[in-house]
C-alpha cells in the first residue's frame, strides 16, 4: 500500500532494544471505559477496584507530558481512532464487525448502527473504547428489542463492550525488531482491543505499510494466547517472552518461527512463571533500566524455569534447549554477552510484595539508565537511583489500580537498539 | 445427503413437546474426562466436586437401563463417536480440526496426529471426550516441545481438553419440533462439545439429513450463546426459552427468528432468570411432569420476568411482548391452553433449596406422567407421587456433582406430541 | 475515680447528635499496621487493597490540621497510648493482657514482654496498634521459640496483631448523648481495638470518669456485636442503630435496655440492612448533612426494613413497633419532628455505585451544614453544595481502600445538640 | 467426683496408640443439623456440599454397626447428651451457657429456655446438636422480639447454633494415653462443640472423674486452638501433632508442656504443615494402617517441616529440636524404634489427588493391620490390602462431603497400646 513517491511514516517503525532511545510510543488515556467501572463489574472487566477517572487522566496526561518533554512522539488511542473514524471505510470496516446480531442482537443492528453512523468521529471513537450501553441510545434510536436487553442484566448491558484495558497498550500489539504481532488476548473481555488495532494499521496513514510478524484478531487463535506483557525485545536478536496464564506456549512457539523464517530474531528465552495473578505478566515482575541493569521480585522469578528457542532443522524447526537450574537472569545476560545487575524490589517482606503489587518493578525506559516508575514505590525508586538511574515518577494512586504501571501503559513503536 | 432409494432414520427425528412419549434420546456415559476432575481443576471445567467415576458409571448404566426397559432407544455419544471414528473421512474431518497448532501447539501436532491415527475407533472415541494429556503420549511420539507443554502446567498440559459436561447432552443440540439446533455454548470449556456433534450430525448414517435450524461450532457465536437446558419444545407451536447468564438474547431472537421463518414455532416465551449459579439454567428450576403438571423452585421463578416473541412484521421480524407482572407459569399455560398445576420443591425452608440444588425439579418425562428424578430428593418426589405422577428414580449421589439431573442428561430426538 | 477538688475533663462529653458543633474527636493516624498490609494479608485484615502509607499519613494529617483550624480538639491514639504507657500501672495493665501463652505462645513471653518493657513509651504505643512481628524481636529477645512461629506462618507470624482498623475510630467506642459503649466488634481481627480504648479510659487522665452504658472487652459477647459506624445519636432522645452483619440485634437490645434504663434515651430506631459487603455499616449508606438533610445511597437504603425500640413494661424492657413499608427517612424525621431533605448519591448508574463504593455518603458533619467528604465523589458532593451544604474535601486515594471515610475515621467525643 | 465403693467407668479410658485394639469410640450420628445446610450456608458451617440426611444416617449406622460386630463399644453423642439432660443439674448447666442474652438476644431468653424446658431429654439434645431456629419455637412461646430476628437474616436465624461438624468427633476432644483434652477448636462455629463434650465429662455418670489434661471450653483461648485431627497418641511416649491451620504453636506448646509435666508423655513430634484446604488436618495426609504402615498423600507429605518437643530444663520447660530436612515419617519411625514402610495415595496424578480430597488417607484402626476407610478410594484401599492390611469400607458419597473419613468421625476413648 506504499506510494513510491512518499515514505510512510510506518517504514522507520522499530522496537531494537527494550532501554534504547524511545522516540515514538502509542498509549490510551483513560476515559468512558473506566467511568463504567463499578465494585459489582470491576472483577468481569478485570479491575481490582474502581478508579476516580478525572484523577487518573490527570495523571495519565502528566506522563504524557514528561514523556513529551523528553522527546517522545506519543500518539494515543482515542486520536488514532477518531483520525481513521473519518475516513468512510475504515468507519464501515470497523462497524460492518462489531454491529452484528451476534454481538448487538438482531433487532438492534440497524438503530444501533444508525446512532453510531450519526457520531462525530471523536464521539465515535470514545464509544468504539468506551463501550455502548443500551441506556446511551438516545430515544430515536430504540427498538422493542431493548426491552430485552434490559431484562438481561439491567442497565449495564453494553450493544459495544467497554475496554478499559486499552490503558494497556503493551498487551495488545508489540513491535519487535522492524515488525509487530496483532495479539490475541487471553480474556473474551479483551478480544476486541485487537480489533480496533487492526483497524487502525489497516487505514491510518500513519500505520499503513507495517510489517505484521503473526496475529490477526479476525481468525480464532483458541490456546495460542500472546500479551505483550510477557514480550521483550531486548536487543542482541533476542527476544524475551513469559509463558504465562496469559501468554501460551502454544502461541510461543508460533511467534518463535515466524520470527526465526524472516530472520527477525535468532534466538527466544521463555520464562516459565508460575501462574498468579500477582506475576501475571512477565513484566510484572521483571524489566529492564539500563543497558545492564533489570528490576525484578526475586520472590517470583526465583521459581522461573527457563528455555531458550532458537531456529532448528525441519518443520516447525525450533531447536529447545531447557536451561534446567541456570537462573533466568543469567541466561539472559549471557544471550547479551554482558552481566546483568539486579535491582531488587525494595523494604522489608511486606513492603516488597506490596511495592511489587503496585507495580514497583513495572519500570520503562526513556533511554538508556532513565526510567519511568510510579511514585508510590518509594523504596524501589532509591534502590535504583543508588544504582545510577535517572528515575522519573508518575502518579500511580489511580493509574495504579488495574495492576499495571508505566511499562504496560506504553506500547513503543520507534525505540534504538543498545550496544552490548 | 439422502439416498434416494432409502429413507434416513433421521427423517423421522423430532420432539413435539416436553412429557409425550420419549422414543429416542442421546445420552453420554461418565468416562475419562471425569477421570481428569480433580479438586484443583473442578471449577475451571465446571463441576462442584469430584465424583467416584466407577459408581457414576454404574448409576447412569442404571438410568440407561430403565429408559430402554420402558421401551426407549438410547443413543450413547461414545457409541457414536467410535462409529463415525471408523469412517476416514469422519476421522480427518474431526482431526484436521482438533489437531491443529492453536490447540496442541506447533512441534506437537505431526506426533499427536500419528498417535491419534494409530488407535482403535472406541479407543480415539474416548479420548475425544475424556481428553488428551501429555502424559497420554506414549514414547515413540514425544518430540521436544513436549517439555514447554509440561512446563506450563505440569502434567495436566492437555493436547485435546477433556469435556466432561458432555455427560449434559441435553445442552449441546436441541431438537425443537422437527429440526436441531447445534449449540454454541457459553464457557469457552465446552465449546468443542459441539464440534463432536456436528461431526455426528454430518457422518453418522443415522444423523446425516437431520435438519438444522441454527447453530454452527466453527463459526464464532461471540455473545449469541445457547444451552438446551433453557430450551423447552413445549407443544402447540410454543418454545420456553431461560434467557439466563448461558442463554442470551443475542441467541434467543436469532434461534426464534429462524423457527418462525421455517415455520417450525409460532411463539417463544423468554423467562428472564435471575443470574445465579443456583439457576444456571430455566430447567434447574422448572420442568414438565405431566401435561398438566409443572415443577418448579418457587424462590426463583417468582423473579422470572416473562417476555413472548411472535412472528411480526418487517425484518428481524419479531413481535415483542412484555409480560408484566402475569407470573410465567399463567404464561405458559394460557399458551397451551390449559390451566398447570404446580408442584414445589418439597420441604421446609432447608430441605427446598437443598433439593432444588440437588437437580429436585430436573425431572424428565418418559411420556405423560412418568418422570425420572434423582432418588435423594425424596420431598419432591413425593410431591409429584401425590399428584399422580409415577416416579422413577435414579441414584444421584455421583451424577448430581456437576449439578444436573436427568433432564440435563437426556437429549431427546424423538418425542410425540401431545395434546391439549 | 474523680478528684473532689477538681473537675475531670471527662465530665464534659458527651455527643448529642449527628451535626451539632463538633468540639472533641478522637481519630488514629496510618502507620506500622498499614505498613504490614500486603496483597496476601489483606483481606484478611479487612482491607480491599494496599496503601501508600507515607501518602495516607499526609492525608490524614491534612484532616486532623483542617478540623483543628475549624476549631475541633483532635486526640489521636497513638498520643493517648503514649501517654498511658508512661504509666507504669497502665502499661502493666495492658501488657497483662496481651503478653499471655495463648497469644504470644508459651516460651516467648519473657522475651517479649521483657522487649517491650525496654521500649519508649511512644515507640510501644507504636507496636501496640502496628503490632509485633517475630521479626522485630532483637536478637537478644528470641528465644528457641521462635523457630515454631517462623514456621507456622512464615516470618509474618504475629507476637501482638497489627491492628490496621484503629483508622476507624467511629467503630471501636460510641459516645451515645452523655455515656460510652465499648462496643464488642463483629471480626476477630479487631477484637483487641477495643482493650486499647478500655485502656485509655480506665488510665488516662482525660478520659477517666466516664461513664460506659455498655460493653467491656474483657468479656465474651458472642453474638452481641455493635459497631459504632452502625449507630448515631441523631438527638430529640433518639439513637439510630444498623442492625447488620456487624451489628446485632443482640447487642442492639441489650444496649437500648441499658440506655433506656439509664434515662439516656427513649427511642432507637433500628434501620434493618441487607447483609452487602457495601453496606457494611449504616454509615455508608446513610448520614447527615445538615440538621435536616441527609445523603444515602437509595439502591440500598430502599431495601431497609425499620423498626423502633421504646421503653416497656416488664423485663427486658422493650417495645418493638415494625415500622412495615414506612421509608426508613421518614420514621426518622416523624421522629425528630421535621421533615428531612435527601441528598442522593450522585451520577449515573455507574457513578453512584462507584461513589457510594469509595464512601460516597460518609460524610462527618462540623457542624449543621459543613461536612468533611472525599474529594473524589465529586458528583454526590456538587449535589450537597447545591443543597447549600459546606463541604470541604479531603484527599481518600489512600484513606479509602479499607472502604471508610471521614464518618468513620472519627469517633466524635463532644458534640453539642441541634434544635429539631 | 469418685465414689469410694465403685470404679467409676472412665478409670480405664485411655487411647495408647494409633493402631492398637480399639475398644471404646465416641462418635456422633448425622441428624437436624445437617438437614439444616443449604448452598447458601454451607461455607458458614464448613461444608463443601449438602448432604442427603437419611442416606447418610444409614452409612453412619452401617460404620457403627462394623464396628460393634467387631466388638467395639460405641458410644453415641446424641445418646450421652439425652442421657444427660434427664439430670436436672446437667441440664441448667448446659442451659445457663447456651441460653443466654449474647446468644439468642434479650427478650427471647425466657421462652426459648421455657421451650426447651418443655421437651423430652431426647429431643433436647436434638436441638443442642442440630441447632434450634426461630422457626422451631411454637406459637406459645414466640415473644414479640422475634420479628427482629426474623428480619437480621429471615428464617434461618439461630437460637441456638447447628453444629453440623459434631460428626467429626474426632477434633473436639482427644484421649492422649491416660487423659483427654477438652479442645479450644479454630473457627467459631465449633466452638459450641467443646462445651457439650464438657457437659458430658461433668455430668455423665461412664465419663466423671475422666483426667483432663488441658483445656476447658469456658475459658477464652485466643491463638491457642486445638484439634484432634491433628493429634495422634502413636505410643512409646510419643504425640505426633500437625501444626496446621487449625491446631496452632500457642496451642501445641501447651499441651506438650502439660503432658510432660503431668509424665504422661515424653516426645512430641510436631508436623509443620502448608496452610491449604486440602491439608487442613495431619490426619488428612496421614495416618497409621499397622504397627509399622502409614498411608500418606506425598504431595503434601514432602512439603512438611517437623521438629521435635522434649522435656526442658527451666520454664516452660520443653527443648525445641529443629528436624531440618529430615523426612517426617522418618523422625516418627526413630522415635518408634521401627522402620515404617509408607503406602502413598493411590492411582495417577488425577487419582492420588481426587483420593486424597476423599479421605483416602484418613484410616482409622480397629486394631494393627485392620482399618476402616471410604469405599470409593479404590487405588488406595488396593495399595493398601497388597500390603497385608485388612481393608473394611464404609460408604462414603454423603459422609465425607464435610471432607472427614473415618479418622475423623471417631474420637477413640480406650486404645490398646502396641509393642514396638
Amino acid at each position: 500500500m506504499t506510494d513510491p513517491d512518499t515514505t510512510p511514516a510506518s517504514a522507520s517503525y522499530g522496537v531494537h532494544s527494550e532501554v534504547g532511545r524511545l522516540r515514538k510510543v502509542l498509549v490510551c488515556a483513560p476515559g468512558l471505559a473506566h467511568r463504567r467501572l463499578t465494585p459489582t463489574n470491576s472483577d468481569d472487566l478485570l479491575f481490582d477496584d474502581v478508579m476516580w477517572v478525572e484523577n487518573a487522566q490527570r495523571d495519565h496526561a502528566d506522563f504524557v507530558n514528561k514523556l513529551t518533554q523528553r522527546g517522545v512522539e506519543v500518539v494515543e488511542l482515542h486520536d488514532l481512532l477518531a483520525r481513521i473514524m473519518a475516513i468512510p471505510e475504515a468507519r464501515s470496516w470497523l462497524l460492518d464487525r462489531k454491529i452484528v446480531a451476534n454481538q448487538v442482537g438482531v433487532g438492534l443492528i440497524d438503530d444501533t448502527r444508525a446512532f453510531l453512523e450519526s457520531l462525530e468521529p471523536r464521539r465515535l471513537a470514545e464509544y468504539l473504547i468506551g463501550g455502548l450501553a443500551t441506556t446511551d441510545l438516545p430515544d430515536g434510536f430504540r427498538s422493542p428489542y431493548v426491552a430485552l436487553a434490559r431484562e438481561t442484566a439491567g442497565v449495564r448491558e453494553y450493544l459495544m463492550p467497554p475496554l478499559p484495558n486499552t490503558l494497556y497498550t503493551r498487551d495488545t500489539t508489540c513491535w519487535l525488531y522492524g515488525g509487530l504481532t496483532l495479539n490475541p488476548l487471553y480474556w473474551p473481555a479483551r478480544h476486541d482491543e485487537t480489533l480496533l488495532m487492526k483497524a487502525v494499521y489497516l487505514f491510518h496513514p500513519d500505520f499503513v505499510g507495517s510489517t505484521v510478524w503473526w496475529g490477526d484478531p479476525e481468525r480464532e487463535w483458541a490456546q495460542a494466547t500472546f500479551e505483550g506483557g510477557d514480550i521483550m525485545p531486548v536487543g542482541n536478536g533476542v527476544v524475551l517472552m513469559g509463558m504465562s496464564e496469559r501468554t501460551s506456549r502454544q502461541a510461543i512457539t508460533q511467534v518463535a518461527t515466524a520470527l526465526f523464517e524472516r530472520g527477525a530474531a535468532e534466538r527466544v528465552i521463555v520464562a516459565g512463571m508460575p501462574r498468579l495473578r500477582s506475576a501475571m505478566h512477565l513484566d510484572t515482575v521483571f524489566t529492564f533500566a539500563d543497558r545492564d541493569i533489570v528490576t525484578l521480585y526475586p520472590k517470583i522469578m526465583d521459581s522461573v524455569h527457563t528455555f531458550t528457542l532458537r531456529p532448528g532443522a525441519g518443520a516447525p524447526g525450533l531447536d529447545i534447549t531447557d536451561e534446567g537450574s541456570t537462573p533466568f537472569v543469567d541466561v539472559v545476560g549471557k544471550a547479551l554477552g554482558i552481566g546483568l545487575r539486579v535491582i531488587e524490589t525494595g523494604g522489608d517482606v511486606y513492603a516488597s510484595e506490596r511495592q511489587q503489587w503496585d507495580s514497583g518493578n513495572n519500570a520503562v525506559a526513556l533511554e538508556p539508565g532513565v526510567v519511568f516508575t510510579y511514585d508510590r514505590n518509594t523504596q524501589t525508586n532509591t534502590l535504583l537511583r543508588k544504582a545510577g538511574v535517572e528515575v522519573i515518577t508518575i502518579v500511580g494512586a489511580e493509574l495504579g489500580r488495574g495492576r499495571g504501571g508505566g511499562h504496560c501503559m506504553t506500547c513503543p513503536i520507534i525505540r534504538d537498539p543498545v550496544d552490548f
